[in-house]
């Protein structure tokens, strides 16, 4: 995922979260963009990479992933991450199409939800809609927040 | 700050929010942290980058900066976003020490004050306290998390 020389394909930023809105309770978010080029093969290692990477906190303090956390997945569809800055602008010539980003947007949500629910099966995925305004509110604790590119 | 080869001495997220605590209301929230090799010399490029993209949208739904909008500023110091992905944990070597860093982002957060009352003087910054946990709270309105480096 680091140490490599061509371009990502997408880039993700992550917070562990106390609570969200477009509803979780203790979990984490994941903000998601895809960059041209990007392809169905990259889902896999992208959610087995997110959902077991150890960055949530456990009561005992130790660091844990969200599948053993467990805790509850906030995905956020966030075109903006894919932004250069041109100027005083950012321009987004390297996001995806809106189609392939859609397909691509709704393969991993399942792939997300279904690694989920076969790890713990009371887990809960939530995602916002692809393409759509939405307001979302969230309470971190601590810095928290990380970027992942694939 | 993009199209070059160098690896980036700062990595800022830019959060649009309606409502942020550690409270300011309408603005802006930026995540920071500092790479080794970060010096001052990089602060005013910084901070007049981050306070002059046109970022936030207006109510007659333009794009403009958060000094245009006009807006607050909250900057939340964030040294996990330096982090690189080995194996399932993260680690954190091309961070920036802690004396340096607090040195840095003490001389960040004046300099947006600074540019921020001499604009408007009525905007406020507020930040949080670098190497202290905080809760975040925040309300963001559709997709506005931007990734900038420097």
């Amino acid at each position: 995922m680091t140490d490599r020389t061509e371009a990502p394909v997408a880039r993700t930023v992550l917070q562990q979260c106390v609570r969200a809105k477009l509803q979780i309770e203790r979990g984490m978010v994941i903000y998601i963009c895809f960059f041209k080029g990007a392809t169905e093969e990259i889902l896999p290692k992208m959610v087995s990479a997110l959902l077991n990477i150890r960055l949530c906190e456990s009561d005992s303090g130790k660091l844990v992933s969200v599948l053993e956390l467990p805790g509850n997945l906030l995905i956020v569809p966030q075109a903006t991450l894919g932004g250069k800055v041109k100027g005083r602008a950012m321009q987004y010539h390297a996001n995806i199409g809106k189609e392939d980003g859609l397909r691509l947007y709704n393969g991993f949500t399942d792939l997300c939800e279904k690694e989920m629910k076969s790890a713990v099966a009371t887990l809960e995925v939530q995602h916002g809609t692809y393409g759509n305004r939405q307001v979302l509110q969230l309470d971190t604790n601590g810095p928290y927040t990380h970027l992942m590119e694939f």
